[in-house]
């Protein structure tokens, strides 16, 4: 990848390139730089979020199941439409087929397509295919409504605000990870057999990551509305950082207070790998990353599986991780993934 | 590509794959097998088509400007909406980077995106960037509305009703020829300098096509509801054929009324190649076909740029091209572009 594009960065990169580009339609809500475009649909807002995923890039189909990557697909998607407070309603899949797939591996990412819209709630509503001479390109798109008093995006976080997150983060990177290094081990083996007896928690956080259609359903429930939502696809710094980018504020997240499991711990102490690095910069956990006023914390108590980590500090401060000694530490997007 | 793949073509694997998914939402109107998803939102229908654009089976680096390319991709995109009878509004654009581009030739494509965007008054709503392995990858989301007594899919044909076309076919497949032939006879060379005077038409057609927002005016000042429509992407036989399926018909195309134009003809006789397989299976062209009741005849009269080309027959009697003695040659598609 050359330089300049690598030290802009993916969102640097957007907002470089579509900075000058003037709204001419008054349905446009909002453009890029969110999770997912806004329309007005009249009584409701419409979001519709693309993603694309690549080959070698996003995916490596020497150890991906094909329906676990269908199944993938549409989490990817319809957890941007989350991320907006919303509800996805309908998807559509296109994809690029190299000349080495068949049939039935068509099939079965279909198959996982079908899945996770039944699981979900959604429609497959459209697609194209066509023939690759690169390797199996999927494009994804993504659309749901969301309230027009209930809409959530990255920039309306406030100082003394809290920051929650969902689940616990860092498995699927060390599932990443777990997968990595047995196609090492493994490459040139004829009838491979990689060991992967006891690491199907972490396995299955790579492979077959679910969305948080739960959160959204408790956070209307229990009547918050975040003041800001972002999901987590590139890691908790990363997203953080956008968030305080696009909120005008820092933030204090502290290490101790970091939900990682335990399954996450033993694979990061038998790879010799920081289980916080991986919680911070790993990646692919599609858990959701929300701020909410500090007047709710009491509601807060009535949502499950989420962890409070830190709290919304003033522009200016920066965004940074606190040690339980209390030392401070900047948080760092990790970049463009797999740049050269 | 796999030869059960290849056999079902395109739109018989996108058939074959989907046809057991359960629609779930009422606001799902209809699914995948036209030109875009129809989403019911509330006083009228949404539109949304997603198509996917990659390096060496849609696009070829070698001799495609970069602003071609983004304006292109957007022409590509909402030229589904259209199809539909929908007017677009706005565009996502996703875009999988590989290392041999560079900021210039990222910034070209985004401008020529750009002003594709001014030309059709759509906005840039969204879209993300990631690097590729594998060639430049392009996703492009288009969205748009309809008023549901508008709304023209390709299952409306009847018998008796007049097959138009807009502005003329094939010159986009011939501006290909011609580019494909200089890449040919240059290859290897430094500094090459391709033979390009005289030639603009076609070359445009090919690489800087535009869409047919005026026919879509036009109808609806002259109120004229096509009872099918379809943008020619893949050529006219092929899209012919998508209608007489969807709609349970036959058709019968004059081959002395295909408009083709002299430098399409010029071009072809250059190359000692056919205008009318050209016309017939060429593709690129981003010209409308669309299918109006013969009642409606003298309306037609009003709206300019346009052909009738044939008529509707009934179900059983094949899709064919009448030549000027009375022969009837069967419609064939072309198959899926690419294919190994």
């Amino acid at each position: 990848m050359n330089k300049n594009i690598v030290s802009l960065g993916e969102f640097g990169l957007i907002e470089h390139i579509t900075h000058n580009f003037t709204v001419q339609n008054p349905s446009t809500v909002h453009g890029p730089g969110d999770d997912a475009a806004v329309i007005d649909a009249g009584e409701k807002y419409l979001l519709v979020s693309t993603d694309l995923l690549l080959e070698g890039i996003h995916f490596d189909l020497t150890y991906t199941p094909f329906a676990h990557l269908g199944y993938k697909v549409v989490v990817v998607g319809i957890s941007d439409i989350y991320a907006m407070n919303g509800c996805p309603q309908q998807v559509t899949v296109s994809v690029g087929l190299s000349a080495k797939l068949d049939l039935p591996q068509v099939e079965e990412f279909y198959r996982g397509v079908r899945m996770a819209c039944e699981q979900y709630g959604v429609d497959l509503a459209g697609g194209d295919t066509s023939s690759s001479l690169t390797g199996f390109s999927i494009s994804v798109t993504a659309v749901g409504k969301v309230g027009k008093d209930k809409i959530t995006y990255r920039s309306g976080a406030q100082i003394n605000d809290l920051i929650c997150v969902t689940g616990n983060l860092g498995a699927a990177y060390m599932g990443l990870q777990l997968l990595e290094r047995e196609k090492r081990a493994l490459a040139g083996v004829a009838d491979p057999k990689p060991r992967f007896e006891g690491y199907s928690y972490i396995l299955q956080r790579q492979l077959k990551p679910e969305a948080q259609a739960g959160l959204i359903e408790s956070l209307a429930e229990n009547g918050i509305v975040p003041t800001a939502m972002i999901d987590i696809s590139d890691g908790l710094a990363s997203e953080m950082l956008h968030i305080c980018k696009a909120s005008g504020c820092g933030a204090r997240i502290y290490l101790d207070k970091l939900p990682i499991a335990h399954e996450t711990y033993a694979m990061a102490e038998e790879l010799h790998a920081d289980p916080v690095v991986a919680a911070l910069n790993g990646g692919d956990d599609y858990e959701m990353l929300f701020i909410v006023p500090l007047a709710m914390r009491e509601k807060l108590t009535n949502v499950s599986g989420i962890d409070l980590i830190g709290h919304i500090t003033k522009e200016g401060t920066g965004a940074a991780l606190v040690t339980p000694d209390g030392e401070e530490i900047a948080l760092q997007a990790p970049g463009w993934k797999n740049e050269e």
